[in-house]
């Protein structure tokens, strides 16, 4: 292996324009959940959807898997808090199954169902399929400390 | 659970303004990586670091989960291009332990080891620490699969 | 801590008499799965239930998380192979949220659900679920490799 | 795919024999445990090794994966133990990378080292690797809530 090409594969990863320094405060919210669709909500479920925008691409040209990774975060977040959980709370544990593409301007639906909310807890499974077929391109579960203080 | 503060809790993401919209194609990598130090590169480990940057936080001001899941992602994919993988490769899963919390101006460390590179399969653990303690916030590992050519 | 207690904790899951040394090759799959029924065999999705035994118990007396990822092991791949694999292939990952405990005699399901098989990788997500009430007590998924050759 | 060689694959795992149904509560911890070894313990990190017996090897004759996903399960739960946690708790989750066979009579290592321990919540990141040439085979996590009282 030619280590130069690592190299040059991180630093490819950098803009050379400084505007990205500047980005303000919280902006990694925003940045994912920009253009999302709220189309349900209920006690224990939340459904959005969204069409694959240009900038959530990675170099493979679609939907780059830290922004699937963050769904499964941010949605996931929310139906436990649908679920009646006491605070927010804090990420324990993400993971991610990758099992296909979605391309630019792909019709998504992110589907975060709840299954277990605790006293201390909570645990939500999200789906992620494309719209026009129905097909599941990533799976994933995300475990939420639930504190009535805020400390682990 | 009053389900509009769910509905607010999620619209919270999103910017007023219009200008996330137009941000380019692939702005994902730079987004995350833009600030980040290349440490180390030897075949088989990669070792980045970074000031938490004020774009990276959270709602509770310290670094993301999404960030984080994207930081196993990218330098856990350079580590597994450093051992010697036939190709970049498509990523099968990715989990992440949040251990604490990393608050905005920590140097962080991203230390990305491989654990196997086969002819078909990588596989490489990523650990975050906190410089200035040596203390892991997050561990995760990443799984790809290496084609030859780039059907799963 | 005193390290003599976590010293007994270890030991104290020995038996003291010395016949499971002398248990026969390959034991682990019947000692997991004897007593478990099908209920459900279709292409992509396999269904199983069994009356949790007293040998599958933990020292909590319920069902050991063990035995739990071993069940997601075996009638997960179980699934895959239904969905068309060329070969039962060989695990790359499994994980396991635990929600709930199932103890001594209640009926529980393993129902097993392809969520892809290509050529190469092959996914399942299981639920482990209370017969009597539906309640879901672990999630998990496993990712086969499933080679044309056995090399990873 | 022949849905008649998928039952035959699930009954081929169960015994003829009865003895299984006989066998005594609480028999994992001791089916798993027999004849692992404690080469160290210290606050946070428990080494154990063991000699891969016959009765847990797979049908591939190797070490099954629902032996490897136990020993991440409970000597984990040691180290966390020896962290000084409160308790022994209860798993929340545990995953599991596979990356190599460990074969009968091979010499193997589980070696868990904490990488959090506080007042609600321990993680333990758990490595086996073959003694003769320090390669590892599997590494996994556990992350397992630690109550005062035993709720979730």
């Amino acid at each position: 292996m030619d280590l130069e090409s690592v190299k040059r594969f991180l630093e490819g990863m950098e803009e050379k324009s400084s505007k990205i320094e500047t980005l303000p405060h919280q902006f990694f919210d925003p940045f994912i959940m920009q253009g999302v669709q709220i189309d349900l909500i209920e006690p224990g479920r939340v459904v959005c959807s969204m069409k694959v925008p240009p900038r959530l691409l990675n170099s493979g040209n679609f939907l780059h898997g830290g922004a699937t990774a963050s769904f499964i975060d941010l949605v996931g977040s929310a139906a436990i808090y649908s679920a009646g959980a006491s605070s927010v709370g804090v990420s324990l544990e993400i993971n991610i199954s990758y099992l296909d593409a979605a391309f630019l301007d792909e019709e998504i639906e992110i589907d975060a169902k709840v299954l277990r909310v605790g006293k201390a807890v909570g645990v939500v499974s999200v789906e992620l399929r494309k719209k026009k077929t129905g097909k599941i391109f990533a799976q994933g579960r995300h475990t939420k400390y639930l504190p009535v203080s805020s400390k682990l």
